[in-house]
């Protein structure tokens, strides 16, 4: 946690470019944009990753995300966010991609191997999912 | 809003699997998924993109996406929300996506084309964003 990045920033022990703040959720541009105004949300509470925040440091995300999307202006953009190294998270610190989507060229990529439907297979795994919750 | 497929699954009006419901949040598994476990979390507000929906029913999204993931059982996930059909939108009702990540092959592919940092553009950006939160 100390040495954590977004923390730091959250301080303003590093400086950012800083949209948003209030008492739970921080909001500043990505320095290395994937498009004009792609901007991170981060919950202040520290956590890795989405299951380690709880609930009440989380309501805030995304209206902020909204509210960024709409000063931006961009009527196409994604909300992205990752959790793992494989899942291409980068820092460990929860935080929401706001991306615009201008063009095909610029914004998110998106890959999508989607299986074909198997019922069954789902009935099963709906009622396993279910029971855990 | 009568011919939204999403709609039509929240009256119960199309069958869905269904994982969670409450006053104003609805969840269930993809039929199509890119992973096991890969679901959908709606606001049942009806609005096409993430901008036309109030901010109090989206209040309980990500605490429910967490609930998933968790019984789920995945360490490493996405949570994706897309707008726009350049941004790989395809239901215009509002819903995030959920997918577990559990090797490089399965879950969401994703392109990360990013710009080099010119921080001069992004002044005057954050400027021109911040004059209209």
């Amino acid at each position: 946690m100390a040495a954590c990045i977004f923390c730091k920033i959250i301080k303003g022990e590093i400086p950012s470019m800083k949209l948003f703040e209030s008492e739970r959720t921080f909001a500043f541009l990505d320095i290395q944009p994937l498009s004009r105004g792609h901007s991170l949300i981060i919950p202040k509470h520290h956590g890795a990753k989405l299951h380690d925040i709880p609930d009440d440091q989380l309501h805030e995300i995304l209206p902020v995300a909204k509210k960024i999307a709409s000063a931006v202006g961009c009527e196409d953009y994604n909300i992205l966010q990752n959790n793992g190294r494989i899942a291409h998270q980068v820092v460990d610190h929860v935080h929401f991609h706001m991306i615009p989507k201008p063009n095909e060229k610029e914004g998110l990529g998106i890959g999508w191997p989607a299986e074909a439907l198997d019922k069954d297979k789902l009935n099963k795994l709906l009622e396993e999912i279910k029971s855990k919750m």
